[in-house]
């Protein structure tokens, strides 16, 4: 267990209901003036968006609306909402919606705060000191979607255009005043989505659990207790979407994924994702979907430098390769990954994703590792990067 | 999985000789005089005060102490730490100990910030609705004992004089605003006071495990993780008590075990803390050592309420009773339970705890359950209460 500081201040609201409180919990949080930053016609159609606006209206906060934020977050809508907010004088930003809504409202949240400037704090894997934010208005969520762990985390990435590249801010000052949790407004979630979702947070857990630091037992067993749990309420939830206890479990897995309660003590990877966002990047495919068919490629090739690692991930997430020897062992749980993954009904290979072999070089190409290396389970160079994405074809 | 509500915004600082960083985190939280608050010479003779002293300094934190803090903290001290606060204008309670420190810390927070008030917010288990404490000064802790988990917790239990009751207060506003953890300073704990730190926060556990609410798959995995990790820490602890990366785990396990994030979504028990607390009240014994004699009897007096749960439990956190009906297995979990406490060197009856048979009428006194229940698993009515201490013998 290695030095670590951790702090997730993020005050969460969960049940039924819930997003009645979003006016007194951005009240709470300082707020007079917000930016109610959204995505597409759901949470309009749902009749949630106007809830949320009941709820601001009753607790006297004045608010502008800014929606629009697909998928993949574009920086053209990050720049309209950070001159609205300047221009409107916001105090405060609420996301109604899922993680990229919530990183685009923290970079705008970043821009309004900062004369404007937001852009320059998104950099990619190659900055190996991240700029420091100086300031950010407060951001406050009504969480859609269980996927992005966002609600909590102290990351927001973003596509720059007109490079269509996906570059990261992070640090504790983009970590959410408060996260209003329903579970029932992710029941209308289309089974894709919330397969996505499910693949998203289990990532967030590899990224964490698959580390070189030894002697962290508590944080191990508790990312193998949420891999469980995303695991066998997952398949609940796609089962029977509507499962209320299934979804509640579901989205607060999301939660607790991403927060880093699940990372304290080690060294951190996060290699899959650095490879999966070039993907999005470039096909503008769903990141979970990406991930789905990129984290099972780096297991394949990364699980001998800890094969005893992947064991005790068979053993205690999937329940199988007990009694074998460690590679075998190894090789079950990741197969297994893959059949779960396949259960949920996303893609295992660039085909199945619309990605193209051809492009393998372009997608190294932005990736941009040069002579620097990737990960820390077993650090990547471009070259074993390569031979990943050719894996998972 | 019921609604609830989460927050736990305590910064954790944790590594070795994180204790210097204890001024800077003090000025970040916004201290400027602090009234510092802690235990017998354990503190002194180790360094670590004046350690903590040359860090305030440094960072030009004004401070003044006031020691003596002993285990079951008193009201006597926590009067003249209110007296002190008030006399040099305090804006910060720096508790350095364990806690016994930081709950005596936590009431002088309480009357400082509320014109000598303190002793009103703290009330038995008879008071249904808690009165909400208006104001607090800041809390930070330099945590020298893993156990009580009241570095990241809401809550504080002070011994109230001349009568001698255990009364407890709470709220969110009693959350430390840091904790620094360094696990070094728990090697030098004498192997009993370890040994009651892991029932303490094993107990943490049970209290929110044992629950009525079903569906709370998230959080029973959560509990379990945290469960075994101090059973197999613990072992560790006891068998080499300068086992850094052991002492790291239990630290941070003590610290989960009781800031709620095991607690999300259910409804809690704490009948074996209500019933514990009258024992450490009337013979001044340790927490813990009451709760290593409590917790086995309130099991087996309440298992059949649903031995599902106690089989669930022997079989993920103590790997016994598989393949056995449900009652038997609970049975096998009880026992291990028992024999680790065992192992670890803790009382198991009245006897070894110094406790006698013929004051049970007078713990039933102090404990003034009149005509309501206890705990929630299995509400327990005065009759029961005197069974399970009966069960205790």
């Amino acid at each position: 267990m290695i030095d670590f500081d951790y702090w997730s201040p993020t005050y969460i609201a969960f049940g039924k209901g819930k997003e009645s409180r979003t006016g007194e919990l951005v009240r709470q949080f300082g707020g007079s003036r917000a930016l109610l930053h959204y995505g597409g016609g759901s949470a309009i159609r749902s009749g949630l968006l106007d809830r949320v606006k009941a709820s601001l209206s009753a607790a006297g906060i004045h608010f502008v609306e800014l929606g629009g934020v697909k998928p993949n977050p574009r920086s053209s809508l990050v720049e309209e909402g950070v001159r609205l907010a300047l221009a409107e004088k916001v105090d405060f930003l609420l996301a109604v919606g899922g993680g990229s809504v919530i990183d685009s409202s923290k970079a705008i949240a970043i821009g309004a705060a900062n004369g404007g400037e937001w852009r320059k704090y998104y950099v990619g894997r190659e900055v190996k000191v991240r700029p420091v934010i100086p300031a950010a208005l407060p951001v406050g969520v009504v969480l859609t979607i269980a996927a992005a762990g966002s609600e909590g985390s102290t990351n927001s990435v973003i596509n720059l255009e007109p490079e269509n590249l996906k570059r990261g801010a992070g640090g504790n000052i983009l970590r959410p005043k408060f996260a209003v949790m329903n579970p029932e407004l992710t029941m209308s979630l289309p089974p894709f989505q919330t397969a996505c979702g499910l693949a998203d947070m289990f990532a967030h857990l590899c990224e964490r659990y698959f580390s070189p630091t030894a002697d962290v037992a508590l944080t191990d067993n508790l990312c193998e207790a949420v891999m469980r749990t995303i695991v066998l309420e997952g398949a609940k939830v796609m089962a029977n979407p509507n499962d209320y206890q299934a979804r509640a479990n579901v989205m607060w897995a999301g939660t607790l994924a991403h927060n880093d309660i699940c990372g304290a003590g080690r060294v951190q990877d996060w290699a899959s994702h650095g490879i999966e966002h070039e993907l999005s990047a470039l096909y503008d495919c769903a990141h979970g979907a990406g991930l789905a068919v990129v984290m099972p490629a780096w297991m394949a090739f990364v699980y001998k430098a800890d094969s005893a690692r992947f064991a005790r991930f068979a053993q205690n997430v999937f329940n199988v390769g007990h009694g074998l020897f460690d590679d075998e062992a190894a090789l079950e749980g990741i197969a297994a990954f893959r059949r779960w993954l396949k259960s949920l009904g996303l893609p295992l290979t660039f085909a199945e994703l619309g990605a193209k072999e051809e492009d393998i070089p372009l997608l190294l190409k932005t990736l941009n590792l040069g002579a620097n290396t990737l990960g820390a389970f077993r650090p990547l160079t471009e070259a074993d990067v390569a031979s990943i994405y050719h894996l998972c074809l």
